[in-house]
């Protein structure tokens, strides 16, 4: 018998009250009793959201939702500006290649956040740009950019958005969106939604809205955002085509416990996490990924001598523990320990005490207990549970 | 305490086995545990096609998979043939229309099944034309299309194929792809797939992928069917984005209990169902909207006199019986009872003895028990089980 663990950055582990909620026999999707959990589901995910805008639900993954903001706002032969500093700010450009949109990369170093002055130079260099593609969260690197100083520029800049995918942020870091002028933002169920995966969220401010209106060319046809807002907004409360009906049913669950515990005591618990996990794998030798770490993932490097695609087989297979890889440049190189949505304490001393044991195991000398003591030191006095 | 029956063409009833196996935790969806699943699913989900090419899974709704195909089969500036006899055939020519796409209408009156002449009339006037698209049931109007004969006439046209939206067909009624020529075939989870909604099946043809690998233009980035296909062949078992995980788990189980059933039992069951549910309909004076009715839901109108919409609301609301009513101009005038997916005999006695009593209620006279008499005429010798 050996027990499960998924510390991975996505599908996360769900909550059990969750799991039963979407247990429940099955109801229509086109009838009052429906609308009236999308409506509730709807108005907790724009709180979650910090927006007065409407928070759209979409039944695909996020790379759809990705996709739905880059052929809603632009047209084919308009430019677009992103940030490539990973596998996730590479997909806006592949994105916009495949619908015709010119698409100018600022490249980033894996590891690094965005330099301001690289997207106010592009923002310079292309006044006609639509927007800035960003992630607040590159997960492939675990690297938080500076989203509020990006939509701060192009605040300035009519017909500019920012838009951001937060698929690894909404719901870990306080980014409210409406505060700080976030255009479009979009989400996944499998992050800190604590969902299985199959549903995106995707809230647009009115400047995107007025620039989808003014946008000729092909929005799609399952992806028509303006067709969504249509059929989602208050009062109507359903979608255009079927919705990911379980999943929503699953986000209201969730959405109840992150009111239960509180926007701030939900940031704080995620802000906390991940200093305990980064202190953790540094007592260990292991160096960050990242110069700008997430408070979602923790990626660290392995050290050297071991064979890191070996090290997440033997902890996933003989141990239990699922992490995540490295991608691209990174494969085999990092190890990259979640700690978003449904994750306390000790999940930290798990995956430190997994980390520790197979290094162990791996013939790499290690003091063992150091990782989970330093972890330990930042989590005692700041979790809030009644056992410590 | 009102007891809940869903006995609409989708979303359909999940199984208990289902709703509880999907309740199990979270698993990772790129290791090879999850591809182990995805793979017999895979296998499985073929067998249900009766077919040798690969039946892809996506996670979107069924109408994510009709514009899958058509985006990827057509360029913009291409020609394509639909049937539009419902609310469902309608849907080609709109998502043609947004792509640029030449969409040539054969008007088929609602209630009937398309004639194989005026198909083949539009074959002969669209030499160019890269395909038929046509639902095998168009739940709009309960209708089923001759979609064998029309697959045998774009057998004989090089680059011309069949596109069967199979959404209400798949799991229902025999119609084996690979026998028939079929060369596209549809389904979403939440009708005979005994799912929620989120997860879309497509399967092709040779000849389909050889016009997809012909075709110029935009295949969109989510929607790619020939990167799905790249990832989701045997040995590879992935998907190219992140899969509707907990779905293709439930699938996996819905399978394994079609495939204990027997396909052929499947589609007797259904085809006896269906019988006894049009049966029933026609002892009560409620004439069937269909004249080629469709195994997977009976439509029949409500007597004259009576609203239908607030029929339909009442059984659902004071009664705890979920059908669906008309769309369009058949709005307030038929009601739809499903019997596709987790559905047996007595599913058609709650149905007729809900719409006998409802009708007593709204002052229509019904003979008590005259519907439901008539079903079991039909079911009573046919349908295996113990205690009849």
């Amino acid at each position: 018998m050996i027990k499960q663990y998924l510390l991975s950055p996505g599908p996360t582990m769900v909550p059990e009250r969750v799991l039963l909620r979407m247990a429940h026999p099955m109801i229509h999707h086109r009838t009052p009793q429906f609308s009236a959990i999308f409506a509730e589901t709807k108005q907790m995910l724009e709180a979650l959201y910090q927006t007065d805008n409407d928070a759209l639900m979409l039944a695909s993954s996020g790379t759809g939702a990705m996709e739905a903001a880059v052929t809603n706002l632009c047209a084919p032969g308009d430019t677009l500006i992103f940030v490539n500093g990973g596998k996730f700010g590479e997909r806006w450009g592949k994105i916009a290649a495949r619908h015709g949109i010119n698409a100018v990369e600022i490249k980033v170093a894996w590891g690094d956040a965005v330099a301001i002055d690289d997207v106010q130079a592009a923002l310079n260099a292309h006044p006609d740009a639509k927007g800035v593609f960003v992630q607040a969260s590159e997960t492939s690197t675990t690297t938080e950019h500076p989203i509020r100083e990006i939509a701060a520029l192009t605040a300035k800049i009519d017909g500019c958005v920012t838009v951001v995918d937060a698929i690894t942020a909404l719901g870990v870091i306080d980014m409210p969106m409406d505060a700080w002028g976030l255009d479009v933002v979009i989400s996944g169920s499998q992050k800190a939604l604590m969902l299985p995966p199959g549903l995106a969220t995707i809230a647009l401010s009115e400047k995107a809205w007025e620039l989808i209106a003014a946008t000729k060319g092909c929005h799609g046809f399952y992806f028509d955002l303006a067709a969504e807002r249509k059929n989602q907004r208050k009062g109507k409360d359903t979608t255009a085509w079927t919705p990911a009906a379980a999943l929503i049913i699953g986000l209201n669950e969730v959405l109840k416990m992150i009111e239960e515990e509180g926007l701030q005591n939900l940031f704080t618990r995620h802000q906390t996490l991940a200093e305990a996990t980064r202190a953790g794998v540094t007592a260990l030798d292991m160096r960050l990924v990242s110069n700008a770490p997430a408070a979602s993932t923790t990626g660290a490097f392995v050290p050297d001598g071991v064979d890191g695609a070996a090290f997440i087989k033997y902890l996933r297979d003989s141990m239990g523990v699922t992490f995540a890889g490295g991608q691209d440049h990174l494969t085999g190189k990092i190890l990259r320990i979640a700690h978003l949505g449904y994750y306390d304490a000790f999940d930290v001393t798990i995956a430190m005490s997994a980390i520790e044991m197979a290094l162990e195991r791996f013939g790499y000398p290690v003091a063992m207990g150091a990782g989970v003591a330093a972890a330990q030191r930042v989590l005692v006095n700041r979790v809030p549970r009644a056992v410590l």
